[in-house]
């Protein structure tokens, strides 16, 4: 008799107690390394509040048997542009280290193009490092065109 | 005895009379034509009633002498990332054809730049299509950081 080890894997709306786990994949990376602090920094969980309260705004994770090991950011932007088309904005992806190279990232864009689709959004958006190449890849793999400069102005 | 011909340049909140002057700015433009329609559509309208609803959205008009001569959307973005920091977005800056080459676009940016600093943004977003070189320059001059790919995915 074979045994199947079926791994169950949800996305869901982030909880308050996911935070640290999601700061620390923010931070475990060559970008965010140099720009995040402690996981339980309450700045953290202030902007989770924000973030929850907004009905235009997900912060969703990926949990595998019981372990967040992803994140991502929707926001459904309003805007007039193209018939008042709403656009959905995809910000912070981030995958577990354990976890890369094994398609999560892929299922992850994939659910919020369709979850966009479904809601009716005209248009997917995001940005990504230029330094990130292989998230180029991915992306461009995914049907999208870099078709914009993103640029990027940090107040002091 | 001289005289002084000042115009009066004002920011303001968009009202819902300007949404067919603000369609009309995005359709006069090489990539707006194609895919604006009549500005008194109803779904412009109601584009803007959502962002008028949404505390974190400002739809902004340039106004001279009376007349809507500039455009520009602002979102403010709640985020985990860098200790919850929070974003200034811009979107569809317009300049109507009859002010272009007067330093318009200039002010309505630094204003923008102004009031996300006075929030206590960290950072001043958008992005710009790959075509539009001179806008390019723009930015650059304003100290923006082109150091993103833009990725859209239209959605059919």
């Amino acid at each position: 008799m074979e045994s199947h080890y079926v791994l169950s894997l949800v996305f869901r709306q982030a909880r308050r107690q996911d935070v640290p786990a999601i700061v620390a994949m923010l931070a475990d990376d060559h970008l965010g390394a140099a720009r995040e602090g402690d996981p339980n920094d309450e700045r953290y969980l202030a902007a989770f509040d924000r973030i929850d309260a907004n009905p235009h705004d997900e912060l969703i994770v990926a949990e595998r048997d019981g372990k967040v090991v992803g994140t991502m950011q929707l926001t459904y932007l309003a805007g007039l542009s193209r018939l008042g088309a709403e656009r959905c904005q995809i910000e912070a992806v981030r995958v577990a280290a354990s976890t890369r190279g094994q398609g999560l990232g892929r299922e992850m864009i994939t659910w919020a193009i369709d979850r966009a689709r479904a809601r009716g959004c005209a248009m997917v958006q995001l940005t990504s490092d230029k330094s990130r190449t292989g998230a180029h890849r991915f992306y461009d793999s995914l049907g999208f065109t870099a078709s914009h400069e993103g640029y990027k102005l940090i107040l002091g």
